[in-house]
């Protein structure tokens, strides 16, 4: 099992589409937020997940967890930050903390648990390519971390 | 260019996942029930859509149009009445009613037209066995119309 | 602690926008079918959830899990099996397994957690409305279960 | 009558959960990008709408339009260009065009009408900030339109 200590950040401001009566955003859009916050990280480092699809290898979730802390609003900025928590050799685990930009404060915290499959759906072991790079920019971000 | 008289009903009850801050049903929804009122209409006169698309139609959508009479709100029983508007060899154009089930009223109108596409994405007249389906109906609802 | 053994059903045909361009069912509508299973499940044993709002209570989501098992697609028939798995005097939490009604098998397994609020964002005693509703059709459907 | 030949730009990164199973952006979620588009609209020229609600006005859709040109894809970054095309003293109709950041290319177009609102549902004039913001932005891009 292989841990990083890279946090990749994006923030995005709560559409009127994502909130619900209660006037907070409905609870099944973190899972999306989550997902925007994993795009960015494959983005920074190292292709994006579209191109990773066109390479043949399909990451479908098999466990999503949310914890709900404070509700977000429409019109508020988030900050998302993405890690990986756990990569095994054919599957691996984002982290995610959704944060409010303006406090500071954390709305929500969570994970999903992927698969790595080829196109016909069969387990596959995590592309080298991907492997090395969540790697290498662990390594990047924590230069002291034996290797 | 043909018109039918036969049109399709189906209801669902409002989920809250389709409501917004406002506390009624957010606007992009109404294309989702149009969706779901189109759905029933082909498993009614025809085959499923996901028939149709198995047997390598696709009808994408080329325009679509809402109008918002009153607001829905969650919990409520809604009621999709669904006939087809135009058809022409190549497109066909669908159009919507969607009413509250307790008072009657109706909250919103609108239609959607849609291209045949083979898979590749060419441009072909819609299939006999659709276009006949759709006569055929319409000939049972309206059993004296000039065939 | 409470636990109880209803089960609410209830079914849906899956929609297109639903669908993700995996060609499966996005992962996060899956707690909107949650949702729909839950609705059924305060609609069958006691009152709406919109009516529960009504009287001045509010069940925001503190926590969400999903595991998933096998894709759903579109124009599916899934059968959404709803129960309390365990209810506290402020908060309650509901389990859900998502079927494939053709096949039977399970698409998804989850739960999530609610806490009992009032209109102000206070945490309350879940209402004797409820609770009793929740005992009563328990014990219906155990009717040895020791009260 | 006013119209307006200031246009507001913003752009977004399709999200996965925006796809259908034919591959492409599911047709209502174009709504959903119009409304990011007049949100930026009303952030770039006035307030945030978030905060003309907070003032006690509301700006539900009477009537939507959209015209789909092409199909956008998972990963592809967007353009949506936002500009009013049509205010009266009681309604606003903004117009939205969505083009391929990478080609340039129209994906879709189209319009939403709103009416102006107050927290009682009755219709109002557009408040003066609102219709000063406006008209001032529309001077400053075209300085030689007579006022």
């Amino acid at each position: 099992m292989n841990t990083s200590s890279t946090i990749v950040e994006t923030s995005l401001r709560v559409r009127y589409a994502e909130t619900d009566a209660m006037g907070i955003v409905y609870h099944a859009n973190y899972l999306v937020w989550f997902e925007v916050g994993r795009d960015e990280y494959y983005h920074q480092t190292s292709v994006g997940y579209d191109e990773v699809e066109e390479r043949g290898y399909l990451f479908p979730l098999s466990e999503a967890y949310a914890r709900y802390a404070a509700p977000a609003r429409y019109g508020e900025m988030v900050l998302i930050r993405t890690r990986i928590k756990e990569s095994h050799s054919r599957s691996v685990t984002f982290a995610y903390e959704v944060l409010s930009q303006t406090t500071g404060e954390t709305l929500a915290t969570g994970w999903t648990k992927h698969l790595c499959l080829d196109r016909r759906g069969h387990v596959q072991r995590i592309p080298d390519f991907l492997r090395q790079a969540w790697k290498r920019c662990d390594t990047l971000s924590n230069p002291e971390a034996p290797q």
